[in-house]
């Protein structure tokens, strides 16, 4: 951390709760130094959320915090790892005292849940960036990733998808917007030990930031495989239901930031999964065929779905964020 | 590292020539998994530049990617640690793919110097501000900290002090430019050899990016002591020695940039240091009067110098960057 900005972090970021016992050096030396135990691996993740494309000018600062801290969460629950560490690289137009206030309660208000302490980071002036690395463990070679899926293993989804994406319409289109949706997008749930209970169980897992068929299609491209999926299947709220008429399922589909897994499972290890951590549902099958169809009740192969958002990518609709 | 990232950071960060063989998985999954030894502490630092704050708007991108390797490698040298894995969190107005081919190769170059693997990142559209976390290591407890200075402990530098300041006052007055002071402003060299050669003999360090008396007095603060300097001792360019005149010490003192080490040693050890890496110098001794006394070689006190550079302070120079 460079000095200058000591006094900035000192104040409002020296009120994390979290101490613990591995954080040999934290806040306040160049760098800080952490004890891992002899057979644990390092797991590294690194996230940025940008004013107008990660959150609007109206997100509340407490919400930015959560959700920074809530995005780089989910990598590592993606990952089956246990979160630990976070250092913090905050750009702010001006030393605002109270943005700085609810955004690092918020962020420490998760953190605390994780047991992440915050060791260190960097703060700048310039326009609002907010950038997380969280540091985890997982005992060695204890990991998912996003290689493993096999022909036949089902497709599992953990709690609702296209909540946030519903909020954010409502929000676009000056709607009234629902609250439980709303929570969703400002507030989504890791799911951290979710992603441990299923270390050596799911071949292969993702978190859901850009949408069920992109990164469904980031973890089955590296294996060149395909999926098939039952549109019915998919988890949704009322809210997300009544935009599913005419077959418009892009809302599920499509709409990013729901920070729920993905994940594949072998027909043999279906019952081993545990279920108390949050809801489950089997959404479709891996199969040889690359590609994701996406078929309907009545089984009718669903027109292909625009893939999720890309940054830089020509197709972006300006307004969303992601 | 989000997927919808993926090609852009695959295209052009996908060119280091660096591959560790404690990288169990890099980029392209969740995060990015590593194997530490079971006698190995993990050291983690972050640093973020901004343009306009931290580089100018004409400042080519190979050098700015140089820079930002070399600012976190200075932290993790004022640390006495091994640099080993890199994380970038990248935010670009737009796609230029020529300023990342600069950018790539400026930061690759000086990380293969080091051995350093970029591990994963996150790549947003935004103002161009460019964070990074970097990861190395110690063997347990053995490393440097600002804390420990002793009173009459001898106070060292690395290199000269004030050519990045001396080029930025250049360029900032539109004057021909002293082409070894820009290669100091924008290509700083890191002195991980340097502190890694110092543990166990260095009672205290830090890294000077804010400027001498700034970084010293971080350093001195925490054990409420302070220093008494010899001007004429401050290690200095022709080019900067030609701003002293009148006993105008601000650029050695003051300027930012330099990102040389500044450490404290007992007498008894000063023989122990070893030379081969970079020239030090001895400028002072710790004393138990708090602040930092500076004299010239007539014996004089110098009145006190403004203290570095500080972020959202109202007495910045708007026009300087650090």
């Amino acid at each position: 951390m460079s000095c200058s900005e000591f006094n900035l972090i000192e104040k409002y970021f020296s009120q994390q709760t979290i101490t613990r016992d591995d954080v040999v050096v934290g806040i306040g030396d160049d760098a800080a130094v952490m004890q891992l135990a002899s057979n644990e691996q390092l797991v590294v993740s690194t996230d940025t959320m940008v004013e107008g494309v990660h959150f609007l000018q109206t997100t509340h600062p407490y919400d930015i915090g959560y959700k920074l801290m809530a995005v780089n969460l989910s990598d590592l629950a993606a990952m089956g790892a246990q979160p630990r560490w976070v250092s913090l690289a905050l750009t702010l137009p001006e030393s605002d005292e109270e943005w700085l206030q609810q955004f690092s309660t918020g962020l420490f208000d998760l953190a605390a849940q994780h047991s992440v302490q915050l060791i260190g980071g960097d703060t700048t002036q310039g326009p609002l960036t907010l950038s997380l690395t969280l540091q985890g463990t997982v005992n060695s070679n204890q990991y998912l990733s996003r290689h493993g899926a096999q022909i036949g293993d089902a497709i599992f989804v953990s709690g609702k998808l296209g909540d946030a994406g519903f909020a954010l319409q409502q929000l676009f289109s000056k709607h009234e917007v629902d609250e439980d949706c709303l929570v969703r997008l400002n507030r989504p749930i890791p799911r951290v030990a979710l992603g441990q209970s299923l270390l050596g169980i799911a071949t292969a897992a993702i978190d859901i930031s850009d949408g069920l068929l992109a990164d469904l299609g980031h973890l089955l491209i590296v294996s060149d495989l395909g999926a098939s999926l039952q549109l019915e299947s998919l988890p949704i709220s009322t809210s997300v239901k009544s935009t599913t008429v005419d077959d418009d399922w892009s809302l599920p589909l499509t709409a990013g930031d729901d920070y729920e897994l993905c994940f594949t499972v072998p027909e043999a290890e279906i019952l081993r999964i545990e279920h108390q951590y949050c809801t489950i549902t089997r959404i479709g099958t891996v199969v040889a065929k690359q590609g994701i169809d996406c078929f309907t009740s009545t089984g009718q192969l669903l027109p292909q779905q625009q893939a999720g958002f890309e940054h830089f990518s020509q197709n972006v609709d300006k307004e969303r964020i992601s």
